[in-house]
């Protein structure tokens, strides 16, 4: 946690904070902070700043709160993703989240298992768990979008040219020749597939909706490496 | 799966395997072939082809195998990695051999609690298995080396001079004010922290040993996510 997310509700006044949670035992347990103190803080879609620990109390504490600093630049990208497995779902939306990723669209796709849709990890207390983690692990504050698109194609077909608007629209695919273009300016949309790849259908829809096919090389990556390495070569 | 790794012993004669293990299982039960079926194989640190499946017996099958492609190229990387956590541990060593690192040393740092030398996960057949998992993802067949060095400071200043060579030395830290370098073409000898970063202690001993501190941006990233990101910021 290199930045305690706070809430509105947390504050008691203007400057102050009182909180009780998992943030409260990290701080204490993990970071072994006494009064006095101080910590990076940001208030969730808001600013980032310090805050001094005023009281530790049994299972809450209190403290001053300034906040003075914008958070990090978005990353311009918005990610089309496969829905993945439910075990990687967590860690790729975490992932997300460090790299300050704002815009993710969850898709269904020939290779997505149905059962995957039906997992406790697509909740919305969920995900927005693991997207705040990864807000505090980046020391961001702006919270991702999170869309689900359980029907491939009337997303690809009707929503996605509009979507991807005026972006550079790319699908990762290993089998592509065209290699993946590097030091984008410009605002990105990416479609990154299932375990398996998208079917030849599936490429061709996302190709006619706007998104190019394009290759970081000739290794399979996985979800997880596969969209960290594709956003620092794009940008 | 994206290549079946086939290792010496697994061969009846010069073009023939018999395996019986999780392989087998995988190539049953998820990729669900047939005897006439082809899969793409590779020989553990050699070429890579294709293999037809000739009988399936109740826990073990055939194959004739045909070996013709060289793997793809390494990544011209040595990875410097403080000790992560055990339960990332397997992950890390995993998504290096996904991204054709082949050299990995892995570092004590004053951030690396004491137990995590412990694990089991740090053991021999462990670590391989890992490499192995990685390898059959990307479609690669050559064991990246591990090194462990329990001690930091004999390391970095008597060993990582000589290790780093003539290659291009960094580490990566968030609060240096130089960018991380893109579009190199040589050799990369390349530090990564521990959760919390290096001590200023630490960096300073790896920039006296040769490797200086660059960023990839304000974000602090976790470390399954920084790998592939220097990665592909480098090269």
């Amino acid at each position: 946690m290199n930045l305690v997310l706070l809430e509105p509700a947390d504050f008691t006044d203007q400057d102050h904070v009182r909180i009780a949670d998992r943030r409260c035992r990290h701080i204490l347990e993990v970071h072994r902070c006494s009064p006095g103190d101080e910590l990076r803080v940001g208030l969730v879609n808001g600013r980032i700043g310090t805050a001094r620990i005023v009281t530790i109390g049994a299972a809450a504490l209190t403290m001053e709160v300034s906040l003075f600093q914008e958070p990090p630049e978005p990353m311009p990208a918005t990610i089309i993703l496969a829905l993945p497995r439910p075990k990687v779902m967590r860690r790729i939306l975490f992932g997300l989240a460090v790299l300050g990723v704002k815009n993710i669209v969850l898709v269904n796709a020939a290779r997505v298992e149905k059962s995957y849709w039906q997992t406790p990890f697509l909740q919305e207390e969920s995900v927005r768990r693991q997207l705040l983690l990864g807000l505090e692990q980046a020391g961001d504050t702006v919270v991702p979008r999170v869309l689900f698109k359980p029907l491939f194609r009337p997303f690809v077909e009707d929503e996605l040219p509009l979507l991807c608007g005026h972006s550079l629209g790319l699908v990762a695919h290993p089998a592509a020749p065209e290699p993946c273009p590097r030091g984008v300016r410009g605002p990105v949309t990416l479609a990154v597939g299932p375990e398996g790849g998208f079917v030849p259908f599936e490429i061709e829809a996302l190709r006619a909706s706007g998104l190019k096919p394009v290759s970081i090389g000739r290794r399979i990556l996985n979800t997880e490496v596969a969209i960290p390495a594709l956003l620092a070569t794009i940008f």
